[in-house]
């Protein structure tokens, strides 16, 4: 069972300011909980219904996690989901240390205020599925242990780092020849670049784009085209931003993985 | 002001049965207003504070719609934001009627349970951008006029029209000389097949992916590699269905209509 000391604990762990105070996060579902069992995370403990445990028994005698049983009622106090499901587990939130730049040879996104957990958890995931484990995001971004963000991941939070930095001074101190792709809507066309050499795909907020301030780093600008021949209908004013994420790392890793190969 | 009866009457419609017993759903914030008031859907009222009338006063004489100022306390009471914005429209479900699809020539979608508000938004608004102005849904997916819908196609909803069918006939009556595109895990790799045909691209649901019982009317079955030369390495499970459908969309259209140009 749950005592309530458990109960405010876990719930104090939806608020940011908490987290980091106590140093931990959670995250709920089987998935989600799955890929933290796998993952090298430090793991507080698992609280989970019989039903998971009796399935489980392997993944937690791997991991000799503590576990604790508890019960459908008690899951909802705790839980941040709709519908909860059968585990929720706790964990240390890891220490994260930016890697040197300077000889920097890898794909890595950069996030400018995105504030949706949605967008935040779909683009760590997409990120991850291309095979991009290293994101830095402006400070005014959504947290990443946000229970929200943990949940859009799917699992991708244990194996993509998030590192929250002044954006302003990150591209300041990268060296001029890492390219740095940014969607600006006087870019050319995508589809039409070649892409040779890794590179920080920049992806602006959802309501106001790339800051103007970030702007003049983005020394491989692209654009998105509708590619309809009727340029005169009316389209969506933009793409969501993790869709446009999603279009961009599909065309940049396309083009680098399949020429190296 | 707002009645007790107009508040009643609009937070009815923010549950299914009711929009279709009303006939009527509604749109919140200045984007959508903006949209739907440039739209040809009937609007039935508009509900907005002083600020959004003096500002829009133009828009609103071309429309000739009737408009009630209301204060930001009322505005609280019926809005389905955080935050609520400035205004808030009711109007009528359109009335569509499927086209026929025996002479089909155009691209299409074609969603499998989508349940997710946001998801379903981002892939009206991604349709919206590419020039895909139907969609057709199962009967589980949600509602296109679920107010949360509404918000994340940013005005597209206006654009877009969705029809809600049974898949499993719709397919069963489609001629099997219109290609029909669909994400699955044995499929070969989109970036290396060539699109010339338009047909209709069929997005699975969030967790289940595309139902058994459809995927043999897929003709054109593609798959989204990783890319990465590093094989050996773990990457997420899947993409968001919002997200697959956006590349798919990309990769086709712009074979489309590039060569059509």
């Amino acid at each position: 069972m749950l005592s309530h000391n458990q109960i405010k604990y876990i719930n104090s762990l939806k608020i940011k300011k908490y987290r980091y105070q106590h140093n931990a996060f959670f995250v709920e579902g089987e998935k989600g909980v799955a890929e933290l069992l796998k993952s090298t995370l430090h793991i507080v403990k698992v609280f989970a219904l019989r039903e998971w445990i009796d399935a489980n028994y392997s993944l937690l005698e791997n991991r000799k996690t503590e576990i604790q049983e508890i019960t459908p009622d008690e899951l909802k106090k705790v839980s941040d989901l709709l519908s909860p499901n059968l585990v929720i587990a706790v964990a240390d939130i890891p220490m994260q240390e930016l890697p040197d730049i300077s000889g920097f040879n890898s794909m890595m996104l950069a996030l400018d205020g995105i504030r949706d957990p949605g967008n935040m958890g779909t683009i760590i995931r997409t990120a991850d599925w291309f095979g991009i484990n290293k994101i830095v995001c402006s400070s005014d971004s959504v947290d990443v242990y946000n229970p929200k963000v943990v949940q859009a991941t799917m699992g991708s939070f244990s194996r993509v780092e998030v590192f929250y930095v002044d954006l302003l001074e990150f591209f300041s101190r990268l060296p001029s020849t890492i390219p740095v792709f940014g969607a600006l809507l006087d870019g050319p066309d995508i589809s039409e670049k070649s892409f040779r050499k890794k590179g920080i795909i920049l992806i602006g907020s959802e309501s106001h784009g790339i800051s103007e301030k970030l702007v003049p780093f983005v020394n491989e600008p692209v654009y998105i085209p509708h590619f309809m021949a009727n340029t005169s209908a009316n389209y969506a004013e933009s793409l969501n931003a993790s869709i446009a994420n999603g279009i961009i790392c599909y065309e940049i890793c396309k083009q680098l993985y399949k020429n190296i190969i």
